[in-house]
């Protein structure tokens, strides 16, 4: 498929639109006074495997991914773009299906399809989507407002989500970001890709704290082999956050679990066990390539 | 090089910024009342050739084609966010050396760069740029404008800008596109990516029109093999566009050159000759891959 075939493509697929295209570059009403923006590459063998997944698998995870991220700042994703290096061996009709897929999920969740660019190579295939989103009203939830003494929460169970494809559909987790964000008590926010052990670091790193984890309070998901899963194997896609422990009640109604506190000491971060003990994490989570 | 370390060298190499980075997304004030965006991915082997190519050049030029895109439409480049699929076999300081590279280009176009990604792999580098720009005041120029009796100008000489790498280094037209959005006599406009052939074809679908192009009027690169190169080659990055015919003198005090006329005939090309005769153009410009 040409390049023009998939703005052809596009344009047959798309909803009621603000979008001007065919041009060399978009164009998209902006009323907000600042814009979010972040990018996420996938690429064949690494974030999904093409001779076992489904284009609209492929597809539904390259978007997730991206509104996740979104979604993480409390915002709200507004369009993509997306660049696509694909592979000249793919099977016959996969670049369709795929830009199609892509495009319905898109409508979907009120995305704008903004932009393409298709490239065919020998190499894997590569996928690169860029989104755009609003920030909220009060203000981006940022990694490195923790303060001592937040309880630390996580929208959903954790863990086992390669095992299980889980992987490919990350949650779309937009609206609660943005009652998180509505509700004040929410201080810092990050979404679980690499896993609990790393994005909590994140987080420790950014605000200049530490953590304790409660061992038995941590979700786990039915794909996860054991607790260690929950912190090494990433891409849940759940939110991870920190807030006022007056927000407990208002926040568990939601579903968010409270897994722990935030300390004073700067990257300290241990996990408590219910008998007492407690150690010190050493779990690096989950590294792409 | 890691995520994080990307992230970290551009940090030590920002100038005075307005971007929020290290969370999910960046986020960047933004008071036009709307966006323009546009996506271009490169890969090695198609747009440039890694072991002969510098990773300054290719910096370079995967900034250079977005800058383009934008400025074909008479905007203000703003942003960009970039993601990589670096092959694990490059040379070691590739990837620093690229990105490095790459933000200084920015920060001299006044450009923030507002997000990354970073991948390795073992199949070739494709880089994707993602590029955010403010529309002109007078609003954007598209291809879709061109009138009968148009005149047809290019802002610079074509041909064989592959056989002197001049096609990584593609000229920064933004200003010169302000400019000629200001005058207000600029109906259509697109950049001379894949040849004047193919990039005059979209201008004439998009605005059901003809074209007549003058043989003799088309200024040649001192790269360019013959007339033909000029149609063909692609990659000049300079500015194509129709104007009303009374700006000839204003525009030409631009070093724009006036190469023919928009007729009636939708999707009719010709060519004409200095001697009156003319032929339908068959040419079509480059495809990449």
């Amino acid at each position: 498929m040409k390049e023009l075939d998939l703005i052809s493509t596009l344009e047959s697929l798309d909803g009621p639109g603000r979008v001007l295209r065919g041009d060399d570059c978009g164009e998209l009403a902006w009323t907000a006074s600042s814009l979010l923006a972040s990018t996420d590459m996938l690429i064949d063998g690494v974030h999904f495997l093409s001779h076992i997944h489904s284009p609209e698998q492929i597809a539904r995870k390259s978007l997730g991914v991206n509104v996740s991220d979104v979604a993480a700042m409390a915002g709200t994703p507004q369009a993509v773009l997306i660049s696509l290096a694909l592979n000249r061996d793919d099977p016959p009709g996969f670049a369709e299906a795929f830009i199609r897929s892509f495009s319905i999920f898109c409508n979907q969740a009120q995305i704008v399809l903004l932009g393409g660019d298709t490239n065919f190579t020998s190499s894997k295939t590569a996928i690169s989507v860029t989104i755009l989103g609003t920030p909220h009203p009060k203000g981006s939830l940022k990694r490195s407002g923790a303060c001592v003494g937040d309880s630390i929460f996580v929208s959903g169970p954790l863990g086992g989500s390669l095992r299980s494809d889980r992987h490919l559909s990350p949650p779309n987790r937009t609206k609660l970001a943005q009652t998180l964000g509505d509700s004040g008590g929410v201080r810092s926010m990050i979404d679980l890709s690499d896993g609990l052990a790393t994005d909590l670091r994140h987080i420790l790193k950014a605000s200049k704290c530490g953590a304790i984890v409660y061992a038995d309070k941590i979700p786990l998901h039915s794909d996860a082999l054991n607790l260690e899963s929950a912190f090494i194997d990433g891409e849940d896609y759940e939110l991870l956050f920190t807030a006022c422990p007056t927000f407990q009640n208002q926040f568990s109604k939601l579903h968010c679990i409270e897994i722990g506190v935030i300390t004073h000491q700067e990257n300290s971060f241990f996990i408590s066990n219910p008998d007492g003990t407690s150690k010190e994490c050493t779990l690096n989570g989950f590294e792409h390539g």
